[in-house]
């Protein structure tokens, strides 16, 4: 469920695109400086409206949070759908695209999502749950290649795909969690290529360690 | 390195403990509603100590949360440090310690150390830096188990014991992560479970999944 289904009212397509913009530098200025450190006043002036328009599409600054956490959630989840977790080949793609992303950026600000979590889970009760819903979207994707690639043998047999996602996924939320504060990101490299061995040797259809 | 060797100057066993008091306050309040939702007043008050006290031990509250971070990564280290990872009871035993734990609080808080990622390492380097070093002092930990636990055979011999370690410190802060969102343990307890199935399936002393 998304906040654009959510409790938006009927909006202009101008008033759609003002709104996109303001959580897209809400969103940029909470990834860099954190919910706390972002005022309504930094939001209003990098998206570049007046505080009447800002407060014509968000009550207060929870519910622009909320529309940030819906619109992280979307924009990975389309990463996720684009990446094919189906082949091997596709799975090394996904290891390969998120450890660039996190070499890149010296994982500055964690997963765009994951990092919300500390931040808000247990002050945000409605933040709290909309990041939880965001997970399991993202499982559920993970999962959907998964069980492609075990059904073709490129799996361990015994392994359930469904739980396997969730480890995928808590490896890299770990794993980005540690590359963060470390600002390197070995360890997430060492956790998704620990996790990808293990789980593929063994399989009907195994392949040498890349 | 703690705060306590770090920047200290002598205390009597008094003020030692008037300042561990605080600190202990502190954690616990932070933990509970986060770096940001808790305030020194907070703390001066649930430490039962004076304003003009506070500020003898802490310059600011900066220097309070670097000191919170030194103890929670003692307290996790000295836990870890009583789990013997080096046999398949111990691991056991560990895996079971952590699930109960999140099962006992739903997973509120997260981490007492993870939690603290992503609400501080952008905002402040001094912790981001103390958060990176006890994750070094954890995973080292946990390396040091795991060692033993390979060389008797009970994990797959092409694993490399300090990947596992990092591996396993991932899907163990990213599946608390998960569950302090879903406040549900289901996550944490997949992610630990299959990891350690991956990984001692292949070993030379194999047993069932229990």
């Amino acid at each position: 469920m998304s906040t654009v289904t959510r409790d938006l009212p009927k909006l202009t397509a101008k008033g759609a695109r003002t709104r996109a913009r303001i959580v897209d530098a809400a969103a940029r200025l909470i990834h860099e400086r954190g919910v706390a450190g972002t005022t309504l006043d930094d939001v209003r002036a990098a998206a570049e409206v007046s505080g009447s328009q800002l407060y014509h599409y968000f009550a207060d600054k929870d519910e622009l949070v909320q529309a940030v956490i819906d619109h992280q959630a979307d924009t990975i989840l389309g990463n996720q759908r684009k990446a094919d977790l189906g082949s091997i080949e596709g799975l090394g793609a996904w290891r390969d695209m998120v450890i660039a992303q996190a070499k890149s950026t010296e994982a500055k600000g964690g997963c765009p999502l994951g990092s919300l979590s500390g931040q808000l889970a247990e002050a945000d009760p409605e933040a709290r749950a909309l990041i939880a819903a965001g997970f399991d979207r993202w499982s559920a994707a993970i999962g959907d290649g998964l069980r492609n690639l075990h059904a073709s043998g490129h799996l361990a047999s015994e392994i359930d795909p469904d739980d396997l996602a969730v480890t995928l996924l808590a490896a890299l939320q770990g794993g980005l969690l540690l590359a963060q504060v470390q600002r390197d990101p070995r360890a997430l490299e060492t956790a998704l290529d620990t996790l990808i061995a293990l789980a593929s040797s063994g399989s009907a259809a195994p392949r040498g360690k890349t």
